[in-house]
């Protein structure tokens, strides 16, 4: 299989690290995140959303949206539960991720990291405000739960952990959050586990 | 089971169509979407996000983000493939919806619906930039399918349904894209499609 990557994106961690788990060999291909010019071009007949991470399987079918991806590879392995109920508590967390969290966190850290100009200092202010509550409701959530579903490590922990544990690089302080800096902890722990930069 | 709901949501819209096409029976509690003071009371241990909908269970589990809702009710049923490869296709639209359409197009029409000023004039511009791109994606996708995935009539095409047919009164014109609007009229011609206002 063939990955359209991103090392610094924790989308795209979000597969290698799954694939990391599993030891799913695939090929990766290195895609400009600030200059995008060639992405319609490029991924333009693969992904609709003209985004990275993109996955083109072996026999030709791709596969875009971080989340979808790795829930697919999930499914049928010890990161996706089997009870029905759990794998909609898992999806409620990685809809969470990509509509609460990863808009505000990485978009953020992205501005930060390339020093790229939000469109104002008001929407700088709404998203670093939302990340923040972000990071509240998965710290609650926490407090008395080892991970997000089940009472254990599933995609819900790698979607959510993917851009909280670099969220700092965009502004957002993880002291505030214990239950959050503990969970991190644990994640990294599990066997298999890699870096984003890995 | 009770649905906090609000009549206006596309993403409550989503969970009512579904409901209607399988004739699932259901309560409702309609929330305020403009007045959220009482979000952290009402639904505070329902739902991390605050957010509509949310779904309480008969045996008072609760249920989060329309798509992992309509998600959980769609398996097994006519709504979700059975094929692996098809349901990771629905999700990638799934998440598309969320992160690529809905935030731009539903949150150009709740500006406008409620007289609710953007955060800047830049910020409104790129949602007007980025929802008609959002369109233009899936109008391409449609040119040459009836439905989403698989040929037949998904949640995909119910959650993109939800703010696309409702997208004008955001300021999004739909005459440019002649596959997108033969699509909405597949859509309302399914066995059991009720209207947002129902």
């Amino acid at each position: 299989m063939l990955l359209y990557n991103s090392q610094v994106s924790g989308n795209c961690y979000k597969v290698r690290l799954l694939f990391a788990h599993l030891a799913i060999e695939y090929d990766r291909l290195e895609m400009d995140v600030v200059d995008r010019s060639n992405r319609r071009e490029v991924l333009g007949e693969l992904n609709p959303a003209l985004r990275v991470p993109t996955l083109v399987l072996d026999d030709g079918r791709s596969l875009g949206e971080s989340n979808a991806i790795i829930f697919h590879f999930a499914e049928g392995t010890q990161y996706l539960p089997e009870d029905s109920f759990e794998r909609a508590q898992v999806l409620q967390w990685l809809f969470y991720e990509q509509y609460s969290h990863e808009p505000n966190i990485a978009v953020a850290r992205f501005w930060a990291l390339f020093d790229v100009s939000p469109p104002s200092s008001a929407d700088h202010e709404l998203k670093m405000k939302a990340g923040r509550a972000a990071l509240q409701a998965m710290d609650a959530h926490l407090t008395d739960r080892p991970y997000f579903v089940g009472e254990r490590y599933t995609i819900a922990d790698i979607a959510l952990y993917a851009y909280t544990h670099v969220a700092p690089e965009g502004g957002f302080e993880l002291e505030p959050y214990p239950a959050i800096r503990a969970w991190l902890q644990r994640v990294m722990g599990q066997p298999g586990h890699v870096p984003i930069t890995a």
